[in-house]
């Protein structure tokens, strides 16, 4: 173990300098052969190892990353054989290398690594496929969902060693050890023990745009009216089929007004879905649309649904069909409204789900976040102090992506299996780091003025003043946000006392350039790359990466079971088309006799919703041993007396945080964060004790 | 039995004249003593025997009828002795006299009678007390109250005999016939089984106002703002808390323009429950508000409710209480509104449980027409034809009534253990007859126009323009009135050539003159009464009769159960007050953390909803030898070939109406009887099969 004193590379004592960089050559490695499990070599490859061609040829993947048509960031190298059926991909083999020093510590490796990994997440999945008999039957009443909450959800009669395994890799969800017991059990999530209709309302449905699982796609409307981008020759008529009128029969006023008045909002998925929306639609069991969701603020600063479009573009000979659908409203109601308007909201829910995982949550923080791990390994030294801040934000990260790649961003993993785009989730993940991830936005108060949802104000707190007043992930973001910011200051400025030991820093400048150049190297020709000479651009790219690492990753995890875990509340896809999109007689009678049966129809099948569920509460787990950020020094901060007192502020801060915190949740002015029914929102409430709490912001990405 | 042949009196063959008189005076009896269950007796008393003071003097109740206190129309007289206790009440007794002629016909008996009456609602009753030790238990969860209606509901261990009775008493809800199986059982009603959240949607709500169990509420508002008649000094202040901004808020447009366009409507219970709000208020385990919905007319033909007031009056010394609730709209919107307009809700379907159940069904249909029955009876001989005419009508309404009174009606009777009034039930329904209730108003064509859903309009079918054009039980209500007023004027005119023939029929004019000054002789100075000098007149009060008799019982009797079956949909009692009413810190933290919990517990007891969904299933059942207007014609039509071939065109147009009314229900445009989840509105076509069809319409009221 290196000593706790951190260095500069200039300021290497002598003795140390040789080791300092014969350590960073052998953890570089050479680029070549395999890597054995105890190997502690960084390097970059693409994503060439979500497929299996060799099982079948179904199973094949495109390669992403290092080609323009598929961008994404690197990812650890494994250096296996190639497939022969694929040259292009590796072959899929029991074991995903990672570096040594990445390994889980014990405590966790017990709560998920042993659970899902080591009995084997494709073997759970190979006896749930000799369950069930019919991948697809849904759930037949909402009856049967409630009753996985009481009951249970019992398993068919299963060969003792297959209920071994599943009762081995998830014993969380079995009551007792008793081995011939195949039920399986579920906590019923907070929302819903708290309001078994919470699930159903359009306030509920606007306010998780803001504090719910995924606070990062809502954003102001700047534009009317909507038109899409995409080729109209391709996909039909660019323009949105949302006109004013449909707005204007529900509001007081015009477009225009509330335009100006910063008071209409949107969940955009139509440019990103539409592309796929014709490939998906040829898999059997799902479906899909582009879609936009548009939301008014109201006087008691919540969000109000006003319209969902879904587009379907034209297909071969199929002409483009798009359709707007509204809630109830003084000017129109009616029963078959508000059916295909709960419809209608169930795929965007589908949409947002998929969005959530594959953008949100595993391209903008596990994906990302890769590249600075492997690049901080390979070119800061451990003594380096920059390595020191930022090695509790980036540990566990590499073991926690090559399990995902194992068993839930794979072919046929659990995220095809589940979601709306399935085998074309990942290509998706991919599109969105093409036109959407930029490194400048990932950072909060970038992303919040990008989306329209603050403009800066040098006298408001934080320099910002939000569009809604009350959006609790992006208030309780920046009070994290900056205390970050504030810890990451002093220490920067405490190693580097001018701009110029910044330039002159080797490791340091090979670092940043290794990240835009290799990490995220299909990115590398963009403009938005900030540069890093001065002591504010380092504080910006470390507190942007801390961030993202800790509290980005903390808003949109912790709380996937409390929002995912009764599925109606967001269903991971939709299985079924609109019942008045060029219905069969059939299918649209069948709509106006049983409507809540066509939603059931929609929801995710019995073993999708089983599986995202046990994914979900599993991702949603603090472990016991869970590192939070702010709550324990490093050994080498605590060196350091001014380090030391400048980390004591920085936890004395993220501490009346949780004060600031939990008075909000206590506003009843708060609407969006204080209500009937409502659970606090507490994700970014820095600390956490074990379990399915819904809040604690850990320094890293360990799950 | 009379030869089939009618006469009127003044055309009675000699030999029958003398016979014709003493059978009448017979039947009128001499007013004396208690009948016996063989007399044929026929006379008038007033509501003296809902009480039971002998037992308890908590079951002593005023008596209704007789006084300007307490106005009601005439029961059939029994003479029982009075109590002791209350000298101006009979003394309750085992045996509810009716003329011997009133009597169910044999399959009937079975259905009813001897289910309830024979083996002893009474007993049920003490069999349930003893079950429930607590009368208040609510239901747990949504999950016990859908389990009704799969695993059933498991009453507590019984002694045999009492099981017994209850299985004898209502054993369509036993599925075995197993004595040692106590669990009752209910089907899912047709609603729910179409779409499970039916009873929680706004369209709904509405829409049942128009095409639900009790059509006869809703009203035009012509008036802005509203304001209650009542005296300010006891109520408080008279002015609705509904302004013009509450209104506003949500519509395009000023209150002015929706009242000039006819688009603003009703649910008045403000000043006719306010004066029960203190007393009821007194009884633990319910509360009571005045309130008055509001609704808008939308492009869809539909109705929106845009705001609920709910009113509690100055008590002692506590001021006067209101407060308005609003739905979601793009104005406002939040959880803790969701909810508390969800218990606005409920608070107001119990006041329309409890109005349709004590006005616009006991009162308006039971109640008014016995004083019918008995001066037919009293006054028109057996061979008179509007006797014939009048017959089928009313047969078997004073057996029902007798029933009613004994069971449902009476001092802790079904209706008071279980609608919100409790033991003020009847003076509030006592309250209506003052109140509301005027002969004019029981003919559906002036009804319609009284409450402002329709104008005349002499180029519109039935000469009635209707406010709302989709009006399901006022469109297809027309269309049986119509053929009914057509059937009774072929046949009055077929009797009565000119007005003097009319004038000078003595038995018709102290028939007309009874039901006016004795049977509803508590409005005997009212100057609404018709005349009866022309036909015209004769055939619009034997219109008007028939009309309650048949389809308006119909309209509020068959659907009980399908819409009320499902209690969540039409609880008949709201059991707490709205927990923003002078909460104390722990009702608003359990509403706030529990809002579903708080609805529960506002909806009524486990035996409150129990019972009313036994009473509600066995009353809208069709007996297999119901007897459907126009379907069988009475022997003496058949004599007269003219009456005769009038009939044929009577049953021929019902026939048609079936098949008008089919095609109104699939008719895409008509959103208050088609669309996704709704059951058709078939509550007035004229036939049915047994059972409960929610269709047909009986000539007479016999449950």
């Amino acid at each position: 173990m290196w000593h706790t004193q951190s260095y500069l590379p200039s300021e290497t004592p002598k003795g140390l300098r040789k080791l300092r960089e014969e350590e960073l050559e052998e953890l570089r490695g050479n680029g070549e052969g395999e890597r054995k499990s105890t190997d502690r070599i960084y390097d970059y490859d693409v994503y060439n190892d979500l497929g299996d061609p060799d099982l079948s040829i179904q199973l094949k993947r495109p390669v992403l990353g290092g080609s323009k048509h598929y961008p994404y960031p690197r990812r650890c190298r494994t250096g296996r054989t190639h497939s022969n059926k694929d040259p292009l991909s590796e072959k899929k083999s029991g074991s995903f290398y990672v570096p040594r020093d990445e390994e889980f510590g014990e405590r966790k490796q017990k709560q998920f690594t042993e659970s899902i990994l080591t009995s084997g997440v494709s073997a759970v999945l190979k006896s749930l496929d000799a369950i069930f008999t019919n991948l697809n039957i849904g759930f037949p009443s909402f009856e049967d969902i409630d009753s996985l909450y009481k009951e249970g959800y019992e398993l068919p009669p299963l060969h003792a060693t297959a209920l071994n395994i599943i009762q081995k890799a998830i014993p969380t969800f079995f009551k007792s050890a008793n081995h011939t017991d195949n039920l399986l059990n579920f906590d019923a999530p907070q929302p819903f023990k708290r309001d078994k209709f919470f699930w159903l309302s359009d306030e509920e449905f606007a306010r998780e745009t803001l504090a719910g699982v995924n606070p990062y796609s809502i954003q102001l409307i700047k534009e009317w009216p909507l038109r899409s981008k995409l080729d109209p020759k391709v996909y039909g008529p660019p323009e949105s089929a949302i006109t004013s009128e449909v707005i204007e029969s529900q509001i007081n006023g015009t477009v225009e007004q509330e335009i100006s008045e910063k008071k209409l909002f949107m969940l955009d998925y139509h440019d990103l879905l539409l592309p796929y929306v014709s490939k998906v639609r040829e898999i059997e069991g799902t479906t899909l649309y582009g879609s936009r969701t548009i939301f008014s603020l109201t006087s008691k600063g919540t969000l109000k649904p006003l319209a969902i479009e879904l587009t379907r573009p034209q297909i071969n000979n199929n002409g483009q069909w798009k359709r707007v659908y509204t809630p109830s409203s003084s000017s129109s109601s009616s029963s078959t409204e508000l059916w295909l308007w709960r419809l209608a909201k169930a795929h965007v829910l589908a949409h947002d789900s998929g969005i959530h995982e594959l953008v949100s949550h595993w391209l903008r923080t596990h994906a990302s976040v890769e590249p600075y791990v492997i690049a901080t390994k390979r070119q800061l030294s451990a003594m380096h102090p920059i390595y020191r801040l930022l090695h509790p934000h980036l540990r566990y990260t590499l073991e926690i992506n090559a399990l995902a790649r194992q068993v839930l961003i794979s072919a046929a993993g659990i995220i095809e299996l589940s979601f709306s785009p399935q085998r074309y989730s990942m290509e998706l993940s991919s599109s969105a780091y093409d036109q959407l991830w930029r490194f400048d936005l990932q950072a909060l108060p970038n992303d919040l003025i990008h989306r329209g949802m603050a403009v800066e104000d040098p006298n408001a707190a934080h320099g910002l003043k939000l569009t809604i007043e009350d959006y609790p992930f992006a208030n309780d973001g920046l009070l994290i946000w900056d205390s970050l910011k504030e810890w990451i200051t002093d220490y920067v400025n405490h190693y580097y006392p001018n701009p110029s030991t910044i330039e002159s820093d080797e490791e340091l400048q090979s670092w940043w350039n290794e990240i835009i150049t290799i990490g995220h190297g299909d990115k590398s020709s963009e403009p938005w790359w900030p540069n890093l000479k001065t002591q504010k651009d380092l504080i910006h790219i470390i507190t942007t990466i801390s961030w993202v690492a800790s509290a980005h990753h903390a808003s949109v995890n912790f709380a996937q079971y409390m929002y995912g875990g009764y599925f109606p509340n967001r269903p991971a896809i939709a299985r079924i088309k609109m019942p008045d999109e060029d219905p069969s007689l059939e299918e649209w009678e069948n709509f106006m006799t049983n409507p809540d049966q066509t939603l059931l129809e929609c929801f995710p099948s019995q073993i999708q919703a089983l599986l995202v569920m046990v994914i979900l509460n599993l991702l949603s787990d603090h472990s016991p041993d869970e590192e939070y950020i702010g709550q324990f020094m490093e050994p080498s901060w605590g060196e350091d007396p001014i380090i030391k007192s400048s980390f004591e502020r920085f936890n004395k801060r993220l501490k009346e945080i949780e004060g600031i915190i939990d008075s909000r949740n206590g506003n009843i002015h708060l609407n969006n964060r204080h209500g009937a029914g409502l659970v606090p929102y507490e994700l970014l409430k820095p600390f956490s004790g074990p379990g399915l709490t819904g809040k604690g912001v850990p320094y890293s990405i360990s799950i």
